[in-house]
């Protein structure tokens, strides 16, 4: 088995990188009326648009991330993209036949218009007002990001968990635009428990009293210790329990119990250190936007719940992927897609993997996983000659 | 099914009752070798314990309940006990036929000595310093009430979640003082995904910038916010997932999505209540000691993990109970429990009872769950004349 993962994990890095931004001059209005006059998106790009423009994908983040997928930065080496292990030459999303496009979603805190960004109005940060966005509105300003690359039709749109959302979103905004979908960890709505866990993060951070009704940038603080608790919350959320009993079991990191409130459980010091590491470089703003945007997307409703409704405009060529031990989002939630898709006679296939981690396996380098979205790729006809 | 239910959930109140208090002068050395060189316990009786003393039934609380398990205050109506359904004339735990003993535990904030308690040393309250206490420790204090009512054996010991990690505490700690035992929604010690729950709990009290390192009450204040968002988390882990969404779905109750960050969705709606209404009552260095205690759980580690070794001296009749949705402490968890008893040859009757609730199951009228422990309590023998 180990020859077998060696070959399906295997290739390169993209190497270094460049981030770019664009910036679009005409006003974007956004799902909740508001309208933002103009705006900049953070992007990077790995591997070359072929002549027929035929071989770009847009892979889209979820929560935490951002526009750098792949490879590293010349002046900080250890500043590899979050999804460097799929995304490079000789890897399941290869660099070597795929123009990789990576974006910062609108509303981000890595380079594209945010809550961090000048409000033209006031001349200040934006921070509080900036406007609620949503799947919808990010999947439009993707689409302008496209079109400023000269790409009137993506070979694949590609996500995991709220990545796979936009995937999704694509396929019935833009139908035409989309040659395949790679839906993974997905859910076509949140449940009632998915929204409480993004409520009491919100909680945390707006009732810190850092947060000054997110204009504390104005104030020169940061509501830290609710970001950092917000972040603790997801972290339970993204590992199974079976995979945390693994990992970090009861082990006592003093041997004996403390009898106080150092930590004395190996997963306490993993959860703070993660909450600490986060409440330094991710904007509390954003946070809040993002989870109102998982909060939100539901394309069934605007179809009475009917799913299959919602996705019967969709003519992308499905691969839906679920991993069983993946409590957030669960292979169920998978299957509503597919069976929506099929009720729709759409091509789609689907991967439910045994995998241990919960939500984050779709992160991990899993063989069977990495073995399928190589093959998918492989398989994909493109339009016109690839090179 | 509704004249069965009827007549299972039948029974009546014990009516006004009154909350009294004991106090043990004999210093209590604790777990962590901290010694109270006194302390109090509030706590409630309903029945009459009977000439030969063998009818008493101690209920032990979880996490936020108290001594008052049924009946209502003459001057404060509303306040019922938490366990009024089970406890009464005619009810599962038929207090016309047993002496029903509730106390509030050691470090409690609901008149046992705890945080707000004066420290004898230094004329203040404890605050912070309150040492922490242990399942262990409550059951060594329960054993001292025990003694002060005149009771040398319980018929049973009883609880459920924390409560019942006492009820199997009692049959290790004092094996000859138990006869029965119902432990309900248990587990034999927490994973590692509970004391993550927990830890971000009290991350979020501790890092509440009016906690004061638990000497919040000098300073005139409660860290409300932390505790707040404590039991929102709490309360997502009580719930199931399919309840929760039953009982609030996606409703919006706006109609619309606000695009901000008021209330949107049902559930948010809830936490917010439960997370204010506990703030104002509960107190944080409690709810503090009470996860510690959760955590420490774990009869079996003295026994290099050997759970069926931690049971050995346990000699009561066991009734175990789970509940199929209970994602907290699972059916698996108290499986364990029954097989360890059966290593030993012990006397244990084990239910799993199909319930949607989740973990909360434990408190609900079901009538599968209450004609059993009705049946069970209806079936125990009693030593000497019952009246």
């Amino acid at each position: 088995m180990a020859a077998k993962n060696d070959q399906v994990l295997s290739g390169g890095s993209v190497g270094a990188v460049l981030a770019q931004r664009a910036r679009f001059d005409v006003p974007l209005r956004l799902q909740s009326g508001a309208e933002l006059p103009s705006f900049e998106l953070a992007y990077e790009t790995y591997g070359r648009l072929n002549p027929a423009r035929s071989n770009a994908v847009l892979v889209c983040h979820a929560l935490n991330a951002s526009h750098h997928i792949a490879g590293h930065y010349a002046d900080d080496p250890e500043n590899v993209g979050w999804w460097d292990n799929m995304v490079g030459p000789g890897k399941p999303l290869d660099t070597e036949r795929f123009f990789v496009v990576g974006v910062n979603n609108l509303g981000g805190c890595h380079g594209s218009t945010g809550p961090m960004s000048i409000n033209p109005a006031t001349g200040k940060p934006w921070g509080g007002d900036f406007p609620v966005v949503t799947v919808e509105d990010w999947v439009a300003a993707q689409a302008r990001l496209a079109d400023f690359l000269g790409v009137q039709r993506f070979a694949a749109v590609m996500g995991g968990s709220l990545g796979a959302m936009q995937a999704l979103q694509w396929t019935i905004s833009f139908p035409e635009r989309v040659g395949h979908a790679l839906v993974i960890a997905a859910t076509p709505k949140l449940s009632a428990q998915n929204i409480a866990f993004n409520e009491v993060a919100r909680q945390a951070i707006t009732t810190d009293p850092d947060f000054h009704g997110g204009h504390y940038y104005e104030h020169g603080v940061v509501p830290r210790r609710g970001l950092r608790v917000a972040r603790m919350i997801g972290h339970i959320t993204y590992l199974s329990d079976d995979v945390m009993m693994e990992k970090f079991g009861r082990e006592l990191r003093r041997g004996t119990p403390g009898f106080d409130f150092n930590i004395d459980f190996e997963i306490e010091s993993y959860l703070r250190y993660q909450g600490d590491k986060f409440s330094t470089y991710f904007d509390a703003n954003t946070y809040l936007r993002i989870t109102k945007a998982l909060d939100y997307f539901d394309p069934a409703a605007a179809h009475g719940g009917d799913l299959s409704m919602a996705l019967a405009p969709a003519r992308a060529r499905f691969l839906v992927v679920s991993f069983t031990s993946d409590w957030r989002f669960t292979p169920a939630r998978s299957r509503e897609i597919v069976k929506a898709l099929l009720d729709n006679r759409r091509d789609v296939s689907y991967l439910e993997i045994d995998a241990p981690h919960g939500h984050d396996a779709f992160l991990m380098d899993d063989a069977r996983y990495f073995a399928a979205v190589r093959a998918w790729f492989g398989n994909m006809l493109l339009e016109g000659p690839e090179q």
